[in-house]
């Protein structure tokens, strides 16, 4: 019948449907689980059959091993007194922590209201997956990311995106007017959370309906690719991109290159507007074990398991990070930069991550052949508050693993 | 921190939240895969690890037998021209279909919006799913069908169900004030929809939130015992006498007892009210695969790869049927009964159902040693306009494989 066929529909093919919105602090301990319970969300498919195996050290070295991490020392940004490993999670309110090195997992603990086979808010790490997605499509040759959104997408019409070019979307350094300060109450954000709302629009609401309506209304805020900004708007921009050049939704892209070719255990699933547009900046949950094997995949340039899953070049070009000298904001991470929605420390370790509010990293140390997935539900959003007992600890771990 | 433990959760645990509901045709076509993509759902996990294995034939004979199978001719009810198999899927707007014989596929087809991979809205089918569970807690010593709801649910307070056995929840023989009439603005199940809707309840509104509020309120309407009413309401009673008396809730259960120890290839999924109680009326999506799993457990009573699920008196008690001198007001079933949320037809197969408006339909076979699983959008809700084209088609099926 082509209902909800194209990006988007046609208005004769679309359903709309209500929805709503939330976030705070006690409540988020358990709402980071349960997002599906509040909110319509699509599927990631993982496909049938076997998930892919983990690789686990037998149970005596395993327990050993947690002994050992647990017991790690460190000194958090900032501060004089040291810490261990196992005080800093309770300190970062963890959910859940794996850490693979070599391919092997070698620590696993949840906490709160995850267990292996819950999901958990994967919060901005969604941008990572987007921007993935998107340079495995440029490697490929199926986005030209000098192209610029326009041509992609005529109708962004007179938008600040429309003259930027895909690759500055990616590296989020847009000129676009967007705040995001939450304490402001006449933040952008806000007025973006409504339009993204599935629920039934306030009477009198005049405002956008969906994420990409939102996109054709943005304003310009300096020059295109002068500076990075940290928006998530162009992780919406950049999904729209994707699902223009696909014909296909963030979803099953996500569901088609990267769950089922690396043999996910779950399904992961992504909030979505009213319009059935999943949020690309934010809106995934999946299961701590499946973020590893995405780690995994990052830190072995783009194969799982023996198999390749795209080009390494993807893997190397987000590596490589962005340009150091536009980035700036972010006093935990002084050297960094970000790049095809991925955060580059440029340490020692050329380590890159995802990140996500209130605590959530997939952390790639390709000196240590480490990855470490947290998910956290920390009280504050930004990541800041939680950088300090958080990257000086996976750095110690890293240590510990290359002298084992 | 306790977020909503407990069947309900205290009022200083509750988290809640809005939604909506729908279901037209032709739009139904579309929803019917897409159920999450509108409404909060809670998740019914198979567990993680490999799913177990359905037997097929080689591709030859598979092949070779969906032939004769779509060739097969029957003679629908109240008619007189006789119609192919393969033309009852159209006419009944099918949208997946599944046929064991023996424990072994020996048929499946999928349209419109399903694929092997989708989940499709089970509607009334999830019905039997909570009469299983509650049927095995009785089995199990677990679950006194001889009890008063309010025995069991003091706080059922002044409601009709107060006085109603468990047993008869469970067969839907309470005699309780509820009208399903879709075409009546005023019948019940409008305000039972706007009690159980996640979204934000309109202005002014002043009745119960949530299925069990409702339940609370519920007025008497004849006999407890006198005759089977088909509503609604019995099923989420029995939901929460479930959840009462496991301390989990419906969705929970059906993984433990059912997902994951029959193998399911997928999880499945259960809308939810704006306290997060699932809807045991109705809420499930499922895959079509894993509703044949459950039917083959049905057919050999309890077990399924040889492992015993639960005790076959469960299934020995679902078979045998309801009174069916109590039976009436279905004229497509006409020496039927109803018990533990099940359909039985006292045919001379011996057949018995869960079925769902639109199509939806778990068919055991005791005799022909055959389960079949139909998915389905058919634009009018009542079954009585779709078993004449499928009831007699089912029992030509039926025949055939007995005859091979």
């Amino acid at each position: 019948m082509g209902w909800m066929q194209g990006f988007p529909p046609p208005a004769d093919k679309l359903i709309t449907q209500p929805d709503s919105n939330f976030f705070s602090f006690p409540k988020l301990r358990w709402s980071v689980c349960h997002l599906r319970e509040f909110l319509p969300t699509e599927e990631i498919s993982r496909g049938l059959g076997a998930p892919s195996t983990l690789r686990y050290p037998s149970a005596p070295r395993f327990a050993d091993l947690r002994q050992e991490i647990d017991a790690l020392s460190f000194t958090p940004l900032n501060a004089e007194a040291p810490m261990t490993w196992e005080q800093s999670l309770y300190a970062n309110y963890t959910d859940g922590i794996l850490i693979l090195h070599e391919g092997e997992v070698v620590y696993e603990r949840y906490f709160g209201c995850l267990d292996e086979t819950g999901k958990h808010a994967a919060m901005s790490m969604t941008k990572s997956v987007t921007g993935l997605l998107g340079e495995i499509l440029v490697a490929e040759g199926k986005l030209d990311d000098t192209l610029l959104v326009r041509d992609i997408i005529p109708e962004i019409g007179e938008s600040a995106f429309a003259t930027a070019t895909v690759r500055q979307v990616m590296d989020m350094t847009t000129g676009v007017k967007y705040s995001e300060d939450y304490s402001d109450p006449n933040a952008d954000i806000w007025l973006y959370s409504a339009a993204a709302s599935p629920l039934p629009k306030p009477e009198g609401y005049t405002g956008p309906n969906g994420y990409w309506e939102y996109l054709q209304q943005v304003k310009p805020d300096g020059e295109h690719g002068a500076a990075f900004h940290y928006k998530t708007i162009n992780s919406d921009m950049l999904g729209w991109i994707i699902s223009r050049v696909t014909n296909k939704s963030v979803t099953e892209l996500a569901s088609e290159r990267l769950w089922r070719p690396m043999g996910a255990e779950q399904d992961a699933y992504q909030t979505v507007d009213a319009k059935g547009v999943p949020f690309a900046g934010g809106g995934i949950s999946a299961s701590l074990r499946d973020l590893g094997r995405l780690g995994q995949i990052m830190l072995d340039e783009g194969a799982f398991g023996g198999k390749r899953l795209f080009p390494a070049e993807v893997v190397e070009h987000i590596r490589k990070g962005g340009d150091p000298s536009k980035f700036s904001g972010f006093p935990t991470i002084p050297n960094g930069s970000y790049t095809s929605q991925w955060w580059v420390f440029h340490n020692d370790h050329g380590a890159f991550a995802a990140r996500g509010v209130h605590g959530q990293t997939i952390y790639v140390d390709p000196t240590a052949k480490m990855v470490l997935v947290r998910f956290a539900s920390y009280p504050q959003a930004q990541n800041g508050f939680i950088d300090p007992t958080s990257l000086p600890a996976y750095q110690a771990v890293a240590e510990y693993l290359m002298s084992r």
